[in-house]
């Protein structure tokens, strides 16, 4: 039997960081990689483990890993506690990421992205990485924990899956023209950020909460907030910057926090661009 | 909080069936393919479920999901303590076939799978059912088996992951020529049944141990006999029906099951082509 995986050595609290003026976000994401470099060494066979390093590492930083901390400190959990759910969350948005982006021979041609791997080992790379993350959530159990570790399992699994990020990918595919642009029917295109930012942050705020021992009231108003928070992130990366459906987003995510009144809001804040 | 699944009604057990002269692996596949579809409905977005419930039960059938049942019961475990498991194998599986089958612009054109579906269908749909697996597992939980459930997962994300199933991937590209004709070494197939039905098979029989109440020798023993079957079948699979490799992994794995020389050993001896 396996030992259980030991945390990561967390620095300092989210907020501690935050009041000593480091860049919040940065800070956190090196925590959750230094947690990730420690079981995903560069290792034999190196076909395998260089590229699987590489993709995970070089994938776009998202800010649902750290919404995930921060929920579980929210509810008073210590952060270590929901290290290997942030890791898992930040692998499967790097697996994600991966094979959104792969040439496949009935997709537009790629306009932006570098490939550093040819489409074979991009593909079978990914598929190494989601059940890396599994693994990395299972092993965290410590004995006491194995039943939450379970629910944030049926939690990732549903905003990554088929109902989630999967059913947004594949109308983004359907709203892309042959040549690669992306046409932009606003309605459209906030079905698609609610089913991947929205649902993803959302996620990543249940687990953060579930794992940080939260009550149900206060899981189901992460849930609520996680969706506001990435509904916002996934305006902002579209340009909608401002406009009334992101102030009716801040706005309701403010309203569920108001819920957490004498907790330390300061990381959540930041999320929510406030 | 999800209520746990219920397992599928499971009719009679394996030896029964096969003392009745059903064909043996047809009624253990029925009943594991039974188990999928109460969760895995046709529904909307059909644009997702449509593929989904084909690819998964159009991929060959393997032997894999119904050692994992034997083995359960193998250990004095009832059947349906494992299905879940073995659902979980047969999804991974038919995921595994199907990203491994996908065209892409660096493989070499494929000669033989027709495709119901496109390569942008087939490949995001398989990143639906990777999670699903992951969740039907997760859901399994009945409060009593979860270090059990959890243990399983490592298992299955080992057998799928890097270093199990997407190494041998990785090496069956490096042997396959431009024209789509693999490299026949020796060696090197055997390297890749190890990797792949061996790997497999060995996970399957662990995971029933585990979850039929297997004591760890008896789960260490099952280890190595799910070994010796998935090289048995990989090899059949390739055209190595007898030999000095067949026979020596048939008789290690005899050697092996005289462990359990007072169980019912009927289902595992098909498994071994005896």
């Amino acid at each position: 039997h396996l030992p259980p995986l030991k945390p990561t050595t967390v620095r300092m609290s989210m907020t501690q960081q935050t009041r000593n003026s480091q860049p919040y976000g940065a800070s956190v994401q090196a925590d959750i990689e230094a947690h990730i470099k420690q079981f995903l060494t560069i290792k034999e066979p190196l076909a395998v483990f260089e590229p699987m390093h590489h993709l995970v590492f070089n994938a776009p930083k998202t800010t649902v890993p750290a919404l995930c901390l921060a929920a579980c400190e929210l509810v008073g959990g210590q952060r270590h506690r929901a290290i290997s759910a942030a890791s898992a969350l930040l692998l499967m948005e790097a697996a994600t990421y991966t094979h959104e982006h792969l040439p496949l021979t009935d997709r537009p041609k790629p306009v932006v992205k570098n490939h550093v791997f040819g489409p074979n080992v991009e593909l079978l790379t990914v598929d190494g990485i989601v059940p890396f993350g599994f693994e990395l959530l299972a092993r965290s159990d410590d004995g006491e924990n194995s039943e939450r570790i379970l629910r944030v399992m049926v939690e990732i699994s549903r905003a990554v899956g088929s109902g989630g990020v999967v059913d947004a990918q594949y109308r983004k595919t359907m709203d892309t023209r042959s040549d690669g642009e992306e046409v932009c029917h606003v309605e459209e295109i906030m079905r698609v950020v609610e089913k991947y930012e929205g649902e993803l942050h959302s996620c990543g705020a249940v687990c953060g909460g579930v794992l940080g021992g939260g009550s149900e009231d206060e899981i189901e108003r992460l849930r609520k907030i996680g969706f506001c928070v990435g509904m916002i992130q996934g305006m902002a990366k579209r340009g909608f910057n401002e406009g009334n459906e992101v102030n009716e987003a801040r706005n309701l995510a403010l309203q569920e926090l108001k819920f957490f009144k004498d907790k330390e809001l300061d990381a959540i804040k930041i999320l929510l661009n406030i």
